[in-house]
């Protein structure tokens, strides 16, 4: 940490600052300058955080220069994590070496539907099934899911296709039903912040698809992914899926910059949801191809077997015709990339 | 609402759209351009909704143009609301003829502390007493809160002084806990979007300050209010305390035009949070003189005894010295409004 | 300026920084850490601009302490300045011990609508006349201004109303015409990185008002100033105008916190634009109680006889009975705030 | 055009908007809702626009359902275009069937080192040369550019390497000067929105490549070039830079959406320019790569033979070593996405 003072401070209040960091174990070195003067802090910065640096006397900006996250952090790790989804007969990578490809329903509305949307994503190259059965909605009137009728769809559907099962839990309550029906838990955009539930899949024992808040920087998502790790679940895929500008023609806008300076900042694999960044279908493609391109570990993608009768988020599902150019994409360009397909490297063990 | 098609829409696809909203009750009026045609649509919008309007064949746009939202609209209910917080032989107003001031420490750390900001708070004119129990933070490794024992604090130093006591919940589980120890319930801005939270306090039985979720826009603030209401609850407060931004001098920027146009929309009660928007002290007394002046129903402010020893946001919470500014502008500038003293307006039924 | 080294950089790259420094006459103080050194930095912050000393090897972050203005920084100017704006027998000033209320139209469209909106002005108190000769329209196909027919229509009504005043300049050509016949010069909100512009102004010996970028930080608002001040010319207001953000109710979101802000970093006066900000008249007067209350030295406000044939920015302009309720709040609220009448404090020299 | 009328609108009020509408030789229908009127209009949208609709009583909101450029959008032209720039016996393609790489330094410092530079950009595979004479710096004590000592030294590199030159201009009285020195003319993110220059480069005779605004929508983007195009000049180059967000570690955020948008909503060509919308050089080969995977028709990278000494945006210039990379994914890539080089397709005329 460097503590920049106000050319106003004083000597005494230089000893202050040194003084109180001092008095936690850390050591501050001064450099005093024509204007001002600079301190350097050397030490543990947890207990420099109780310090309120920035209340002291003559202190004008304090500059935190060391990652506040550690167990996510690459720091530490330099290898890239590669995550396995799926029972123990036929687990799905998400990681460096591999891509991944995830589609399904936005909402699981029946049991019809939802085999149709698994049979679109397997027969597009999907190795992993999404779909939701509790639904975050902005509006108290609209469809919020099934709920633990649509687990037990998913739950069937996913063992008759073969497709290990991504849903999101939005409720800390719902936690453990959800993990004993489906093979990973997802975070939603909405949730990222929701550190109750960050903990409970921290505890829950499967792996976690965790989705960047739209209003949170690179540094706030990578510290939700803490709070996961600190209950002792390093399972954690992380995934872009667009933040909120001023840019209307977008829902959001993808930061597809997020992909790479994730990667560069911890060890953990990053996905990318092409469909929820910009809402609109004609683009699903065009961005899945960028993400590949990018470096993503994979793209998980919202399909529909029939959009106009969607009950959620259908202006953005795929249909079969478009599908077609999707899986494409998803058999041509990760292997320009160096990629292995994520199916023909699930492994039973 | 009303639907534009875009140029190369046929006669089949007006045709069609217009068959999807005669199929569930609704009216389509059909204005034939010379480029283009517009159908405007009459009748349920919650019907409309699961048409998937825009997906189907030859739509280019639709526009919606009624209120998501109904309970707390000011349309069917055009009065605003007055909030009553405190026990029964001592309630405190926050409405439109009013001004209340609330304040107390960020976060409750010791009884000691808590009742000597409970008497700053006092001393400045303050009739509500804030503190938090459990605290959203974005480390892991910060202060998280004491918890129930908070809540005992808080629930007895409310008592000694006589101020009732507004404080955060978080986590849909605490509810019942904390509603009863409390007076007020506060939803943060990272919860706005917690919507199993909304509909949990929505139960409550006790008011509820709904802070805006820093990346939301208006309408979904509302939105969020209205998951309240719909539980019965329409005791809530709106509290604005600034949006995400891209200018780095202030933690958020306060969005004093989500005053006056919340006050429009909604019937509901709308407050200022001068301390959290900015994230720094030397706003504190500015930003709540321009919320008194733009006709905020009153402000939320942190205070500490001793800032340099906050466990939580020490840098924005007013000492002494800064108060006696901030009290002298909450008693002169209100009165300039034409509001009364929230507090001399308390009253015991 | 302080270094931070990146935790792999060795003691050579350390050496080759200190050498850097060293070589431009600066003095570079190193502090090794467990993890990691940092280097604080002494000297002219010009010359080390040059070293690109974020691409030096081992180099992880650069942090810049002290303000990139100088002219315009209160830092070595700590008395708030006034400036003074008309010709020699009758100078309307703009500072902090008065509120200077400045209205007009957004556009001249003819002497007519000139003279009426002046006096629409003036019978609510303004004692600055504005309106746009030259607008910059987003739409080439959009009514671009009168041009130097505007220019005598505006120096023609100034002199028979008495007020002095200010109109935007939106081409360096046209400079030294547009100085030639009005008070005080504009800078709009499209033009503050217009370099070239600004230079040209700081030449031109009439006081300017320079509008807040739409899109920019406080900092690069007050290197604009800077690029004024350069050339020669330090009469310069600020005006706060709105920032863009994600929140679509509002044209733009006034950023209220950039008024105290702007004013403790630099010595210049600052005004607010309630008009241009939301784009709404509903909102012009609560955001002008709220630009009086923070502490703001003026406001400039869109008046227009008939909003419904104006042929620029129509839905913003106040008609006559708004104005009432505008020029009540600028009789009654600046003398809270400790503030003279701009007009009873104009001065003949 | 589509009105919404308040629910409280009388039927004279929607009498008055119909009787504005006609008297501009447009016609209005009338559809009533239960509790609202809506109004489609059909007829010439600038006769509208002198309407102030938003201002009539009784109008809740406008929304407007046609493009508001013309000469560029791709409705009237669904063809797709190609720029060609060069010297008649070099032309060099930008457009749907080749992927053009353009490099060089961000300011031109030298004959030497532009030489170097032009060098290296040649042997990545570059087609055009880029670099700076005039650089718009937010600071004004930054270095400003070389200015005509620049051009001469552009030019002559441009002749002796074989590459067609772009370079930016920021004053509407350098026009004519820059378009004899160089082959094609850019205009930056800041000037975006000057419509004097964008004018004064439609008169220019020279192919113009037009930066998005890192503040502008992909509509406001696409207005400027309707500035050009309207003084005639079609022979415009769009270029995606990066728009400023919340997020802190890049510079800006790249919108990789904005490149299919455009291109779908426009017949021009879209670039890329990696280099300025992350600020960082370990960015530019994955968003290089994103882009031509996401259709990009090009990308325009800074190269520098030694950035440590660069006078400008050293830090996300491109050194020998990470360009070899990048003319790796310049190579491979585009031939995946279909597309030809452009040098093999340069033509002479």
């Amino acid at each position: 940490m460097v503590i920049v003072m106000s050319p106003a401070a004083t000597d005494e209040d230089i000893a202050h600052v040194v003084e109180r960091v001092e008095s936690t174990g850390g050591q501050a070195f001064v450099s005093k300058g024509v204007n001002r003067a600079i301190i350097g802090l050397i030490g543990d910065l947890e207990s420099f955080h109780h310090l309120n640096l920035r209340t002291l006397r003559g202190v004008a900006t304090v500059h935190r220069i060391s990652d506040p996250y550690k167990l996510v952090s690459r720091q530490h790790h330099p290898q890239r994590s590669t995550v396995w989804v799926g029972p123990a007969d036929h687990q799905v990578p998400i990681g460096p070496d591999t891509f991944t490809f995830i589609a399904g329903p936005c909402a699981v509305e029946s049991a019809e539907q939802t085999v149709s949307a698994a049979r679109m994503a397997a027969s597009a190259g999907a190795t992993l099934l999404r779909g939701g059965a509790y639904k975050p909605r902005t509006s108290p009137y609209a469809f919020q899911g099934l709920g633990v009728e649509g687990l037990e769809i998913l739950r069937s559907v996913g063992l008759s296709t073969g497709l290990p099962v991504v849903t999101e839990v939005v409720d800390v309550r719902d936690v453990e039903t959800v993990a004993s029906h489906v093979d990973m838990l997802q975070i939603g955009t909405r949730n990222m912040a929701n550190f109750g539930l960050l903990q409970e899949v921290g505890q829950s024992g499967k792996p976690v698809l965790l989705k960047r808040g739209m209003n949170s920087t690179i540094e706030e998502w990578l510290m939700a992914a803490e709070y996961i790790a600190q209950r002792g679940n390093l399972d954690i895929v992380l995934c872009e899926r667009g933040i909120r500008t001023f840019e209307p023609t977008t829902r959001n806008t993808l930061d597809i910059s997020a992909v790479p300076l994730a990667q560069t900042l911890s060890h953990l694999p990053v996905i990318v949801d092409p469909s929820h960044a910009a809402g609109r279908k004609d683009l699903v493609v065009p961005l899945t191809r960028a993400a590949i391109a990018v470096g993503a570990d994979g793209v998980i993608v919202d399909v529909h077997p029939d959009p106009e009768t969607a009950l959620c988020d259908g202006p953005q599902a795929l249909l079969g015709s478009d599908l077609r150019e999707l899986a494409q994409a998803v058999r041509q360009l990760p292997k320009v990339m160096g990629r292995h397909d994520a199916g023909a490297v699930a492994r039973a063990r």
